[in-house]
């Protein structure tokens, strides 16, 4: 089920000639993982459709959502695969990927109906879709309700749907059961950390303003950095059979990086472009969202402007204006910068791990693409 | 793994000494899978405490409903595999009851929501239940929005302990994987169903009323009789290894039996005593829930009546008078007794089905026991 820590696999398919060895394995790797989210989906689809044809618009929703994403978490497993030795072309470790992907799937719907979001990746969230179909065809009762419950059910389906899929990764390596616990530990920490992250934004006002930015930091923890960058890589590391030496030194690097990728998607969420984005400026204030870089704001900004910021989270009737003044508030005082900043030193932090890892070249070379588009997106 | 098929197993703890072979084995089941439920559940608070203490309310929420319930699905699991051959005292067979009262547990925790549901076996449904946290501790924002932000989590975090209680169950005598595939199935047959539900209740209105009682039956298989009765016996065979034709057997008893425990149930959701239900009198109209009950209704009720029950389903503002009108529409018409002679040929058909199954005797007094209670049930 291994191989030597030099295999690179196949060439990409497609006759490319990839610059560095690791590209045409990631290219590769992308569009396999997508074919077997797709084939999976489809078959899923039959069997719905025996159940009633009126049930797969449920799963029309959950594909086209899945269809998208930039595969982050799911080339992290592979490479944290690969990293432990694990054989490039492997059945394994695609219904791995497919399995976070799809987990991923679940935790956007369902963070969507929790943050009142209208849009996902520039397209409708998957209640305003439900809530859309309801409205269009005269429906009786609430489109919104209707909405709400179609996208509860979505998310469940798509929420088992990845279970479904990481049940099937075969144990030829006898190394399931360790990463079984990482699985597990991933989805337990996901959803704890997303309450915390509504418990803030409910009790947070009472709580002692300098405190947090602590606290926003722990949200970030568990909520994102954890699943999006550590128990992805260490998953596919643990998967490979990977010793408790390399998951450390994988924990090590992926850690603070999930913790700058967090902490970007938070300036985003206050300064990002919309047409890049695919979000309403200055959402993340509209929601209420109290993050590393409203907890700095608290801190750092004179009193009554801390006082109108912690007014305004949470109101979704924000015009842009206020949205604008909210923005200056977060920078004038210095908020921003001390952000940019955190962020600066969790990827320093992330790169000098990174060099330290015991891993083939390859690998090496695709974690650090990987790290370098976390943390410098821009959407 | 398996035992004959009269293994007893060892006298029920505590000294009982039960009238039936069965009713030992099925008190130690019970409280096994009980032991089993909060065993797990505690050790999952600890990995919680440690994340944060804010985060074992909802663990907390999880438990004392899971500590409630029939355990009906885990009983007909355990005579299931009893039925196959498979040892009277397994470790696997406990995890996968408890398995199925930890999905039971997610599907009526997101179900409260979709449903609007304040009460849950007399005790507040989980979203209610955080709502009041929030008003009761003069949180910002909303109480109502909070509470299902809770909630979702919540049933999300069981549907994943679920997962992860039955992928504990051991593979010793090869038969996880089609064990599994009930379980995949279960899961997505429950969401489709209970989509197919909220569905009706906007879009049945529209449709042909000729129908009603088709598509209400149809519902009622997928969100409720198949994984209340069919799958949970079937997982059980099918652990323990039970034939083909064993498992066809199984499913000729049960699924005519979940069929009449939900009508059972949407009787009593008009017609039961708030007193034993748990839940207000007639709560299903004001949910707008379109049931085979309804459906006769539409089609029997003199035109007047069935508009007037049209109009006033899922009118959340239904007062006692109201409700008390339209139990006796659906009565007067014979509604009522359609849907009880519906019933009274399931359970005979149910009933019938276990007389033939080739079973030992204490299953077979099991199974029927648990049968004469699904069916006469009064919450």
């Amino acid at each position: 089920m291994t191989s030597p820590l030099n295999g690179q696999g196949d060439p990409a398919p497609g006759g490319d000639s990839p610059r560095d060895p690791h590209e045409g394995d990631q290219r590769w790797f992308t569009t396999t993982v997508g074919e077997r989210i797709s084939g999976f989906l489809c078959a899923q689809r039959e069997e719905l459709r025996e159940i009633s044809p009126d049930t797969t618009e449920l799963l029309d929703a959950i594909a086209t959502l899945s269809a998208g994403g930039k595969r982050m978490r799911a080339s992290l497993c592979y490479w944290g695969w690969r990293g432990a030795g694990g054989d490039p072309r492997a059945e394994q470790i695609i219904s791995a990927g497919a399995a976070l992907e799809l987990f991923q799937s679940a935790a956007l719907i369902h963070d969507d109906i929790i943050d009142n979001s209208d849009t996902r990746r520039g397209s409708p969230s998957i209640h305003q879709l439900f809530g859309s179909f309801h409205h269009d065809r005269n429906w009786a009762l609430d489109p919104e309700r209707f909405g709400q419950a179609a996208a509860i059910l979505a998310g469940d389906m798509c929420l088992s749907f990845s279970e479904e899929m990481f049940s099937s990764v075969g144990d030829a390596a006898g190394q399931v059961g360790a990463a079984r616990k990482v699985f597990n530990r991933m989805r337990t920490e996901v959803m704890a950390g997303q309450y915390l992250d509504v418990l803030e934004e409910v009790a947070g006002p009472e709580k002692d303003p300098a405190g947090a930015v602590g606290r926003a930091r722990t949200i970030i923890r568990y909520k994102s950095a954890k699943y999006s960058t550590e128990h992805p890589l260490m998953l596919g590391g643990a998967l490979a059979g990977g010793s408790e030496t390399l998951l450390s030194q994988y924990s090590g690097f992926a850690l603070p990086l999930g913790e700058a990728f967090q902490l970007r998607d938070d300036v985003l969420g206050v300064y990002g472009d919309p047409g890049t984005t695919g979000k309403p400026a200055g959402d993340d204030l509209r929601e209420g969202k109290r993050t590393v870089l409203t907890g700095y704001a608290f801190n750092l900004a004179p009193a009554g402007e801390a006082a109108l910021l912690a007014k305004s989270l949470g109101n979704p009737k924000l015009g842009d204006s206020d949205v604008e003044r909210l923005r200056h508030i977060i920078e004038d005082c210095g908020a921003l910068r001390a952000t940019e900043e955190l962020i600066q030193d969790l990827s320093t932090r992330a790169f000098a791990a990174l060099t330290g890892l015991e891993v083939d070249r390859p690998t090496c070379q695709a974690l650090t693409a990987l790290a370098e588009a976390a943390v410098r997106r821009v959407s």
